[in-house]
């Protein structure tokens, strides 16, 4: 061995850590001296408008106002209808997750998705007949978040699709989301075979109606709503994260829903007691069953806080599997596009990262709102599920507190000395720190058909933020 | 301000921290410079048996049979029948939790549970007539413990309840327990006025048929029974800690039990559809209600660890409320006993700890069996209802891998990275270390009739361990 070497070997190792602290703290556990470089990745955006932003006097102020009606917002459960009935659709319109987009730059399981509701809502015969009149434009392709509504995945809704609608009371909004279908394959997951479209029929002719009686009944008596932001406050101190981990949370929904559901049958709606415990075991098998009512619950959190003039707060982070976009309170229904980046996480079987398809689903906005990939600490066994490990899920959380402007009591989380999750995002915070949000999120397959191929962890790009912030400084220059 | 005093304050303070790092990890994590004291309380026991215990050349084997036995136990669910069905009763006996007790040594609520147990079965026609039979030694007390069977908090035990009935499918094992009432007024907490003595009836009539047909039925088509032990396991990625929070396992009892209960009606049984919700309702709305499934699960692992001679594992710790036992499985049916202690928490209402009850209830077989307070890592809310604050939560865990034999791979503490809960008390490791059991505990009014008055947290007293390591060490020295 060279005397160099040898040096190098013979002493005990200095280390020097830069940056995420979690590393030396566990190296200096272990006895090791450690010297931490306080190293953060480089901000971004122009400098100019950075100070636009930081000395609009209208900031501070709109931010907080944005804040206050995030965190007020609430969400119950009034009503289970068909989307037909309960969204302004024109004739031959699906919706789909994510910014705008076109049949052209669909991914693999966007495509998929719309050619399984165009044979489910019986406007083609067949795949192939599904994809002429879809690239012909005979369907009118809208974003899900035009209609007050979130999709999980491709989001691909339908009219004759039963949707949860949900109302805020403080401020009386409304949002919808369709049912969840499972696991594996599903339409939202891009797969569209004869398994998909039976369950959908089902899920139309029984799971829907049967909902619909057991949500309308008790409140026709006088009983008071499903408070659905408290079963998503109560799912943080039950492990899950509301988005990829909702186990406790669709207990929940099952617990408050199975006696109106027994109830329907007492009712002789025409359901069997068959369809009854069917539609229970369906709950009860579907552990993301929850999902569909908590993205709507953000959504409303995050429309209340629409449409605030210098407020710099993050509203909407959604992707439709080509593209990123974001909203901000200050600058209302603009979208800020950025290339979708792929989902690094655990696999599925024999599906690998070249199976995956970019990042889809409106189910960030669970991240938006504070949740998800943001109050990972509170879900410390979701690793096993998105990849990573324990300490790195309580340290994204510990992370995000720095991209947002509040902390959200209602949603406090137990590990943490039931401190509240980091809730608004800031485009400004995010620029400065060059830290991006992080989105716990299932993949789909990239080849449509294919179903869900994994779970992981993704960002948004860069982009969308820079866009943003570019946009919210010309609007502080022009106030 | 005198001299040292000014000194003292001027200058940056030097802290010299005993025992638990928690403390000093805290303040070091502040910047402030602290000197760890490696502290503990001290250890206890007579040098010869100490080392009577640690020389018997069959303990090592010994423990890793007692240790293999209880990590291999399964529990599936596999009847529901009334006790005097299933256990083997006398006439006129009432089973009690923790070790023998006498009418005259019973507590309050031990007491208030026993009349109302008689004013339930007829055998009295008011409280003080109850109390005059009781008195009078009509009525045989025995532990439930003695009958396979646990029972939470006073644990009485009478035979028109209906029981779990829950098999070790490994080792061939049963163990019963009845049927979880809910909290506040109830007989487990010595309640026993009309409210409590209507619940137990209604129970008796509709919720016990009703169970017994959903957990028939299905196997009688053939299906498998409910895996008990893997929802507990599940209830610890799920912030549940299987004694004082139960809120997933009870929701996932509720998911496993709900399609067969309603199927019940299909039957026409003789229940109404009303029945059906109404016991859907009870379910939901009790978070204490897996305990009672829970508590037959660590049941039929530590039996199947019991009679191992040379093993100074504890197989059985339990409270009457007036005494509390250990069981180790060197020395069988053996009881050493002292006197129970009042735990420390908070209290419901305008209860205070002059209104708490000695330690009560065969609940601590959860403990014996690793979770409970052994998991408390994996529960961190549970500090709302216990008391204490998270960091104590996790050092509890922590501290008593040192009393214990082995890690419980099925039940993973996900935030200590899926290590293993704390499995498997060692005698002899107590004693050295002079660390006692961690137990969460409900707490029962003092005063029978009360019900319960909080929950908080509590140690067993020394003496037990003590006469149980000059048992395990008489018996060593014979072997």
């Amino acid at each position: 061995m060279s005397e160099p070497l040898g040096g190098l070997l013979s002493a005990p190792p200095a280390i020097v850590a830069a940056g995420v602290d979690v590393f030396s703290d566990a190296l200096r556990a272990q006895g090791a001296e450690v010297h931490d470089v306080d190293w953060r990745p480089p901000g971004f955006g122009r400098a100019d408008d950075l100070a636009a932003l930081a000395l609009d006097p209208r900031r501070a102020t709109a931010n907080r106002v944005a804040v206050e009606r995030l965190l007020a917002a609430g969400s119950v459960l009034v009503d289970v209808r068909p989307a037909r009935v309960v969204l302004d659709l024109q004739d031959r319109t699906l919706l789909h997750s994510g910014p705008p987009l076109t049949w052209e730059n669909a991914s693999g399981p966007m495509r998929g998705a719309l050619i399984g509701a165009c044979l489910f809502e019986g406007w083609a015969t067949d795949p192939a007949d599904a994809e002429r009149i879809l690239a012909a434009g005979e369907i009118t392709l809208e974003p899900c978040h035009h209609h007050r509504t979130v999709g999980p995945m491709a989001g691909v809704t339908s009219p004759s699709m039963w949707m949860w609608c949900l109302e805020d009371p403080v401020h009386g909004g409304r949002a919808f989301c369709n049912l969840n279908e499972g696991l594996g394959k599903v339409l939202r997951m891009g797969a569209y075979n004869d398994e998909v479209l039976t369950r959908l029929a089902w899920m139309r002719d029984v799971l829907g109606p049967i909902l619909s009686a057991a949500v309308r009944a008790p409140l026709e008596a006088g009983a008071d709503p499903i408070d659905v932001k408290a079963i998503l406050a109560q799912m943080l101190q039950m492990g899950d994260e509301g988005h990829n981990r909702n186990r406790a949370g669709s207990l929940m929904a099952l617990r408050e829903l199975s006696p109106a559901i027994v109830a329907v049958d007492a009712l002789s709606s025409g359901h069997s007691s068959d369809d009854i415990a069917a539609v229970l075991r369906f709950i009860g098998g579907n552990e993301h069953f929850f999902l569909n009512l908590g993205m709507p619950t953000a959504k409303l959190a995050m429309d209340a806080a629409r449409d605030v003039p210098g407020s710099s707060m993050v509203t909407v982070m959604a992707r439709n599997g080509t593209e990123f976009g974001i909203q901000t309170a200050g600058t209302g229904d603009r979208w800020f596009t950025g290339p979708a980046q792929t989902p690094v996480g655990l696999y599925l079987g024999d599906y690998g990262p070249e199976d995956a398809n970019p990042d889809i689903g409106d189910s960030a906005i669970m991240e938006t709102y504070g949740v998800g990939g943001f109050s990972m600490a509170a879900a410390p066994a979701i690793v096993r599920f998105v990849g990573g490990t324990v300490p790195d899920a309580l340290a994204t959380t510990e992370r995000m507190y720095q991209l947002t402007l509040t902390e959200n009591p209602a949603m406090a989380i137990p590990i943490m000395g039931f401190r509240g999750s980091p809730t608004g995002i800031d485009v400004l915070k995010v620029a400065r720190t060059g830290w991006l949000p992080q989105i716990n999120t299932g993949m789909a397959g990239r080849v449509a058909g294919t179903g869900q191929v994994g779970a992981g962890l993704v960002q948004p790009p860069q982009e969308c933020f820079e866009k943003a912030l570019a946009a919210l400084a010309e609007e502080a220059r022009g106030a």
